[in-house]
């Protein structure tokens, strides 16, 4: 079993009102093929420039990720991404995007890749999303994501991506904006008639919502007690979620929900520090203590 | 089993971006008293002006509630509020606050009414929750809630209604302020630390949390396809939850964490038309309907 993540992998600057970092490790597909990694083996396609500090490449090698795909793009510059979070560490404001060697990337999957049993495409161009999972096998499980910036600039373009992939998982404000609607749940069911299999509605801190055409289920977030930086939360929720996937048998909705519980405690680890820094000195075993934590916090008898 | 509410009986004019209604019947005692009916002989003290329409009197008489407490002011005007919601209807402006009766008013409990088992005490001053608290049986089941207004301006007095409560159903935001953190499970935790026996924080559209020295429990938000009016839904919420424990043998974890269930339940009805509308044709087959649908929404099986 393999899994294919591709999107960013950039070098962040982060504030948050407590704690501020600078060049770290970063991006889309860097907390989600670490988070994909603690369940199957990984290929992380992604584009980084001549700059890529040598340790960040490193980081990734414990891991059963196959970096043949992380392109060095002479000459270019590796994306960067410089964000300052409110009080609530809920909100954040941008403060500089340097696209760099992502402006306008077409990635080649390395050879003996389309094999890929698995997907997840993050936030890129959604063209680039379709021409990839137009390489995979049919029966592979795609999973797309996206951000505002294309909703807003490649709409249809991310519609048909959506309804090219088993799964979408989109944040909480994006679904609402490319539904239409304020309701989660309707947002949800109008991106399903959308064509994909299943839609997740990202929660932040709150959790995550699956819609499908027979189910809707809700993970609540794990009550941390200290975020250190919610970045990339979302993208490991993603990477947990189909990596867990990819490792199963079968995906039946039972299984669907194990992953994305899988994907809720992954992301409440990455944000236990700056950039992927709990996730690369996480362990299997810690997963499944806190797996088994998330139902205590939600279960209840019904009767008796 | 007799619940008592206080708080608010008001008329509304609520604004959302797709509707608007005028002169509804509102106020946090009035989504109480109706949600705690559902499960619970209620008592209903507040304070109402001249003008307070009959027919908003009338609408409370089909159910189980005392309304020897609902105090007609002489000369005194019947409290209004005015909001709109934002696009998400997570959000709101209040345009206008008429205080009218409530500025200052001192309820005084009819006679009999302080052998009440259970207490709802809405957002109020809190020297009057903890003098109402001392008028009830030690053993009597009470919570008390808030507003930002009464944390900035009497902080002490409400920390001190707080510890006196069995419980505390606050909203998210104001618990961080009173907390002084941004972390929802850390300021469940401080709360606590104050001295009620559970904290229950209010998350809006994405359910509730319960933090108490033994348990967390997340109750996620029912999945509603159109919500029409989100006002009083906390209120209501804090209702059915007093009501349901009021109504049960003994008040156990596994209880509790039942009538978070049933408050979020009669929450999500709430919401869904404007005012008490919908409450004032709820039913209880339809609330234990909805209830064994919520364990639907959050049920997984760990293993196997």
């Amino acid at each position: 079993m393999t899994t294919l993540i591709t999107g960013w992998v950039a070098v962040d600057h982060i504030e948050t009102p407590f704690a501020a970092a600078e060049d770290v490790l970063g991006g889309s597909a860097t907390a989600a093929a670490l988070a994909a990694a603690l369940f199957t083996d990984v290929r992380l396609l992604a584009a980084v420039g001549e700059d890529f500090p040598d340790e960040h490449r490193r980081a990734f090698e414990p891991f059963p990720i196959d970096l043949a795909g992380l392109t060095m793009v002479k000459g270019g510059k590796t994306s960067r991404w410089h964000g300052r979070y409110h009080y609530d560490l809920n909100s954040r404001d941008t403060l500089e995007t340097v696209l760099g060697v992502n402006d306008g990337w077409a990635p080649e999957l390395p050879a003996g890749w389309e094999t890929s049993e698995a997907a997840f495409l993050a936030a890129t161009d959604p063209e680039v999303q379709q021409e990839l999972m137009r390489r995979l096998p049919p029966a592979s499980i795609t999973m797309v994501d996206t951000i505002k910036f294309y909703i807003d600039t490649a709409r249809e373009g991310f519609l048909k991506a959506m309804s090219a992939a088993n799964f979408v998982s989109i944040n909480e404000s994006e679904a609402r904006e490319l539904a239409g609607t304020p309701s989660i749940a309707r947002a949800g069911r109008k991106l399903l008639e959308g064509g994909a299999g299943g839609v997740i509605v990202k929660l932040g801190e709150f959790g995550a919502a699956f819609v499908s055409a027979n189910d809707y289920f809700v993970a609540p977030g794990y009550p941390l007690e200290e975020v250190v930086d919610p970045t990339g939360a979302g993208d490991a929720f993603a990477g947990g979620f189909i990596g867990y996937l990819d490792s199963v048998a079968e995906v039946t909705p039972r299984e669907i929900r194990r992953a994305i519980v899988y994907g809720s405690t992954v992301a409440s680890f990455q944000v236990e520090g700056f950039g992927p820094s709990r996730l690369l000195r996480l362990t299997r075993e810690e997963v499944e203590e806190r797996y088994r934590q998330f139902r205590g916090l939600t279960h209840y008898e019904v009767d008796g």
